[in-house]
């Protein structure tokens, strides 16, 4: 089935809030088995809400409304529907007694204009909102379904989970639902990634095959449809395996997480600690790693060696490394291993991991904005060290540079 | 002038991500007095992407697209918006120079595909991509502005402030414009605020009060009407004067700039150095400082003591402080000052903040999730803790408590 979604508001239009519901509802309905085919944003607005509507059902089997069932007067959603079914609005009496007794337990006069959030359409179904005043509808008009649901989110969606699925599945008939799992890989960038999959990617029919990139990690998804995860999942294997043949050196999760995640829970698993030394990172290593609950168990914690002075106090790298004329410098494979190595001596921890570089705006000892090296020192073994050229802005620069860190103790793990 | 958005993406219709950009344009365009009448989603779909910009097209003055300028087969937007104008893509010789330096300077073979992130529309006017590849573009067809914009949001973002919006006020022509100052408030939440203003904010006519919300600080967005900085600076006058009585002690500064920006600019302008000690923020609070560029001039560096180990071995806290029977513990007024003030011994910066606490999801040492001290030492006085108790999930209580220790460490070099 083809569906549409309408949220209505002027708040919308106006960025004070931002479009959850669209994506909750997206989410729902993807699950279903539903197409969402476009999602649309409209004020308060009688002729535009009527033009949106129209348009919609011109299109698609199932309108989604979200929004405009409150009780003021720019809350038009049932009247507009009503004028483009010709139907007239009737009170729906249990959303009316409800409606009632909540104003007498709180002792509060009703206004008359809360009456109409007990309207529906003749001939529709109500739905049940179980958080709030304003009852659903749900009909059939010209072979388009419809339901209109209210705005805020804590009423809108245990009205959609629970009232407004089970009236749309019981009109679905025949169609499968879709099934769809998340591929993630790190160490390598998007283009790169589609280069090496480009002649799955064009000649892809069923399972889909969709790669998109946040910032330093990589994510494609399978999708295909299937009645239950069995099915599903032989559905996607031989693509899987194809992907995980070509890209199985970059790929650290086959679900939505963060590689941080997965490289904690390799730590935990062999009982490794891990300390960090940040130069040009500026903290966010660390931070991404405590972001994971329960990375305490094997993060002990890091220095943050921003000035060459703390590189020397804190983590003993000598002054004539790191300055004067022919020194390697801050920036330096020398630095970086030594900084590695003293983070196993002054914190205990089993790995230790090190990033300094050149974040920028500007360069730095003469060396570009984006050069990057990282230490990974490990106890009684030999110390490594990733020379990296990471393009983008001083934030994407720290993000690559922790991502990549992250990437090279995730590979160093798999291999132990 | 009448405008639209189009988010184009077929990761929005399956819910996969927030419909995020829509929001900041629809609020950049209000300011600017643009109306949005109508924000629509549709997928990496030829013939529906068209029939999406020729509706727009037939009923707004400016049609803003973003997404679907990327090198894959399923970035179609400048190649639809071709079809619909009848012009031909040609090659932005500046941007295809960017993308052949950024993979030579990577050292990375570049795929033909990436050429397709520098074409741009026939008689249009390229909008530079500060922080990725593809150029965005601007031209005016049949008395409809459209403009074309990346979709993420780090690219999208400055791309539009820096040069859709100036491009979008050349083309405004018989409107004056609206003229908006940003106060930016720390160390108190949003509904204090509110409360603290209500009467303003519901009387208010011209200027218009926004008071608005991100994690651990608060934005009022003063707006009126002006032809020139100088008459708007006027007609605010009365309102920030009368706000300022108010909340004087909260605001930090008159631009939107984050706090982090201002502590930096007032410890660079009073020659002191910083350095920190982190544990329940994990390196949030250092990554904040080093996001700013320049920030090595006065920041030292961090030690992120995660684990009581760390925080007894690189820090110093006595064994019997941290743990046993009736030890204050590490989430104490005890450790925060310890950690503060050992911070200036073995760093020599002239002021050290420390922040011990729990950040989530369960509670820790017996202390309710959310409980956070603050220390802060300053060289030659006496060391000060501040106690909050922060809501919110693990990542909010970690970016909450990092601004809390900015806000009193921008209270004292006010103070000195």
């Amino acid at each position: 089935m083809k569906a549409e979604i309408i949220a209505i508001g002027t708040e919308l239009l106006l960025g004070q809030i931002v479009n959850t519901n669209a994506q909750f509802i997206s989410r729902e309905c993807a699950a279903l088995g539903i197409d969402i085919y476009f999602q649309t944003v409209v004020g308060d607005n009688e002729q535009r809400l009527l033009d949106s509507l129209r348009l919609a059902a011109s299109r698609a089997d199932v309108v989604i409304c979200t929004g405009g069932l409150g009780p003021t007067q720019d809350d038009l959603t049932k009247d507009v529907l009503a004028t483009l079914t010709g139907r007239n609005l009737v009170l729906h009496e249990p959303s009316m007694e409800a409606i009632s007794e909540m104003f007498a337990s709180r002792g509060i006069h009703m206004v008359e204009s809360n009456r109409r959030q007990a309207l529906m359409l003749e001939g529709s179904d109500p739905l049940h909102n179980e958080t709030g005043l304003a009852v659903g509808n749900a009909l059939t008009f010209e072979g388009t379904h419809f339901v209109l649901l209210p705005g805020p989110p804590k009423e809108m969606k245990p009205m959609f989970t629970k009232y407004a699925m089970p009236w749309l599945q019981l009109r679905m008939t025949s169609e499968v639902p879709l099934y769809s799992k998340m591929l993630k890989f790190a160490g390598i960038g998007e283009s790169n990634l589609e280069h090496l999959l480009l002649d799955l990617i064009q000649s892809q029919t069923d399972p889909t095959i969709a790669p998109y990139a946040k910032e330093g990690e990589v994510t494609i998804r399978l999708t295909t449809r299937a009645h239950a995860e069995a099915e599903g999942e032989l559905k996607l294997q031989a693509t899987e395996a194809e992907i995980k043949k070509r890209l199985g050196e970059y790929l650290y999760a086959d679900q939505d997480v963060p590689i941080e995640t997965i490289v904690l829970q390799l730590l935990v698993a062999s009982k490794k600690t891990l300390s960090v030394a940040e130069s040009c990172t500026g903290g966010l290593l660390s931070d991404l790693i405590t972001t994971v609950p329960g990375s305490s168990e094997s993060f002990l914690g890091g220095i943050i060696v921003y000035s060459n002075k703390l590189k020397n106090k804190l983590l003993g790298v000598p002054m004539n490394i790191l300055e004067g004329e022919g020194a390697p410098g801050a920036v330096s494979s020398e630095t970086a291993v030594i900084l590695a190595e003293q983070l196993l001596v002054r914190t205990g921890s089993d790995f230790g991991i090190s990033v300094t570089g050149v974040a920028g705006p500007s360069p730095s000892e003469g060396k570009p904005v984006g050069l990057v090296y990282v230490g990974l020192a490990q106890k009684n073994e030999k110390t490594e060290v990733f020379t990296l050229q990471l393009s983008g802005n001083r934030e994407s620069i720290k993000l690559r540079a922790a991502k990549r860190a992250l990437y090279q103790l995730w590979k160093q793990l798999k291999e132990n």
